[in-house]
């Protein structure tokens, strides 16, 4: 119960800044329908212009744009119809100075043409006839063979998650699969001689069913991570140490859900100690001042502290970074906020970060008090506010930003 | 060409709240480890209070808080060390006046003892004696038995998706399994005589590869629905009703992307009336304007426009809307969204919703334009403008809240 240890404790912004174990996932070969949010691992570039060709944006009629000049409604431009372009084919005819050619939307512009009228601007006066009544520029109603992407253009960026779209322009490309960093494999340990499963049907008196790790494993799932639940460690002298030999070779990130007391924080000290380098002891966070940050060779690890609220507190802060910096993105995706008032004053320290879950009802946040033991202050939350280092608190009625979970 | 139809256009807002097909996905379990972002079907109730026994939330001894009081650094209180409580035990000792137990955090607290004070507030004096520097309060570093959820009280709501907090206080209450709605299966039905699979290598001249399927699939995923690609329907007549004929019994949603043209649209809007009853055919949006709802004996049909880029945005405000209605959710969760002023001026039409793709530098969003026909225009966006139907526009300057991609 004595003996606390006195490690360096640093800054969140300084671990955000200075935490940077040097692993990164290998790279991948992912067909397109799973590459939704990987991240490439370089960019990927159009083999040929899109869309190939000069396509008509809508139905109407092929034409020369000088045959159309000065056309209105009093003065039409006559046109001889000299054919029909068919979807999905090569138009058999070409467009002749005076001539047309029936498009529709999506069509192959004929060689010739250099606009397309829109049929609501034409009318077929005798049969085989179009009469313009409204003139149009060169370009009007086309896209041009390479307006969506030139040839050796980029499709898709390296280093930012795949959205919807960008998997239907690497479609429209022929591009069916799409090189990205694999997903980090991130062990959860969970020790704690009171931490049971959670199958356990009932726990005996002092035991608890471990809710941290199922908790982990869906920040990191929303992160991109593939979450490998490993297990409760018992605190016995050796236990933490082996796991944790065991595991870092399958692992991008570990992340050992600590035991809460004293005796339980200086067990796990002692076991990363043995298989890393520590490189702080200590966060200046509230809640979650007892974390751990360790480089493993190059695979990082998380020790965090035992209670569920602060625990995850501190993975969302300091862990989703390293598993975006593992999966190579360096354009993590935005996250939902709204501005809101604070319903009160909020007290913090100089030098600490401090997280405090809040509810937003009509513009009004409202700080959820509790003791960090208590996982329904997170599950009852809309979001949180950040007070960031500098700041000694905020007042009631001040205007923050609250991060929504989603 | 001509023969252009004139159904009942709608307003997104009329889509949004008058087209409301009836089905609903039926409900399955599933274990907690695939239960993130899943929509539980009704609420989930703690079978036990939550922790489950009193636990002390610091180091420190248990104590009756009476037996402090008063305490200070130049009057102590000294109690007996009448032994320790071991971390995931039941204590083997009570707590009598004048008497104290040592405990872990997280440990059960001890019978008589209603209290626990930190251990940075005592000193072990003599051998089995303990001074107390500091009074504390009844319940002070302690959380009861029921703090967390009582017995009965609800772990998480129906219809709000899970979020991972939530699994951690699902694990806590040994809940492993959890009823929630089954994902929707969104049959996409890609047509067009023009439009070819994604693999292919060379398409001919007047082909393009099928870029919507492929980012609407993305699209259903992200909204918590599983896509299947249905492929691609001839223009043929009779190919698409015979087509949707055989997926509407495996489908919670349809959606058909469309060809562009108006023959496209007319041999389209055949085909559902045949299935189902056509609620609107256009919808006053830009850019989407000919899309068709219908209700296929409560499964909704969603026909898109031919363009990508229309086919997205409408998806976007109707299609993951219908979702997640679908899914049983009427909690959707938080979309991220940044304030930022325009670039420019931007018209719009009173009465129709317009979208304007943006990207947003330095808190400017500056409008991309460009024909719908082109998908860059949506893979270089940040997010996008809503101007709503009674705008008839935005001055430049004015501070606009934009949709951001993830």
């Amino acid at each position: 119960m004595s003996g606390r240890e006195f490690f360096s404790t640093r800054t969140v912004a300084e671990a955000l800044a200075g935490f940077r174990p040097a692993h990164r996932t290998p790279v991948e070969d992912v067909p397109l329908a799973a590459a939704l949010h990987r991240v490439p691992a370089a960019p990927v570039s159009a083999a040929a212009p899109l869309p190939g060709f000069a396509r008509s944006t809508v139905d109407g009629f092929a034409v020369r744009a000088a045959d159309t000049y000065g056309a209105s409604e009093g003065l039409p431009s006559y046109l001889d119809l000299l054919g029909t372009v068919r979807m999905g084919a090569e138009p058999t005819v070409a467009v002749r100075p005076g001539g047309c050619v029936a498009m529709p939307t999506g069509g192959v512009l004929p060689a010739g043409a250099d606009a397309v009228v829109m049929v609501e601007y034409t009318a077929e006066t005798m049969p085989g006839t179009i009469e313009v009544t409204r003139p149009v520029a060169p370009g009007g109603g086309v896209v041009r063979a390479d307006e969506d992407v030139a040839a050796g253009g980029t499709l898709v960026p390296a280093g930012r998650p795949l959205r919807a779209p960008d998997l239907g322009l690497l479609a429209a490309a022929g591009v069916t699969a799409v090189p990205v960093h694999a997903r980090p494999r991130v062990t959860i340990i969970s020790t704690g001689d009171e931490v049971v499963p959670p199958s356990t049907v009932s726990p005996a008196p002092g035991q608890v069913r471990d809710a941290t790790a199922s908790a982990l494993a869906g920040l990191v799932a929303d992160a991109g991570g593939e979450p490998v639940l490993a297990g409760i460690v018992d605190d016995e002298p050796g236990a933490l140490k082996s796991r944790l030999t065991e595991v870092l070779p399958e692992s991008d990130l570990v992340v050992v859900s600590a035991g809460s007391s004293v005796g339980a924080r200086d067990e796990t000290a002692g076991a990363v100690a043995s298989v890393g380098e520590i490189w702080c002891h200590g966060l200046a966070i509230k809640p979650g001042k007892p974390t751990l940050l360790a480089d493993c060779g190059g695979i990082p690890l998380i020790g965090l502290p035992g209670n569920p609220l602060s625990a995850l507190v501190v993975f969302g802060q300091v862990g989703i970074p390293l598993l975006w910096r593992l999966s190579g993105c360096d354009a993590p995706p935005p996250v939902p906020s709204t501005r809101a008032r604070l319903s009160r004053d909020l007290a913090s320290a100089s030098g600490r970060l401090d997280i405090v879950q809040v509810t937003v009802h009509e513009g009004v946040a409202e700080p959820l008090f509790g003791p960090s033991a208590l996982l329904s202050v997170l599950t009852r939350a809309d979001g949180y506010v950040r007070i960031p280092e500098p700041a000694t608190g905020l007042d009631g009625g001040t205007e923050v930003e609250v991060v929504l979970y989603r």
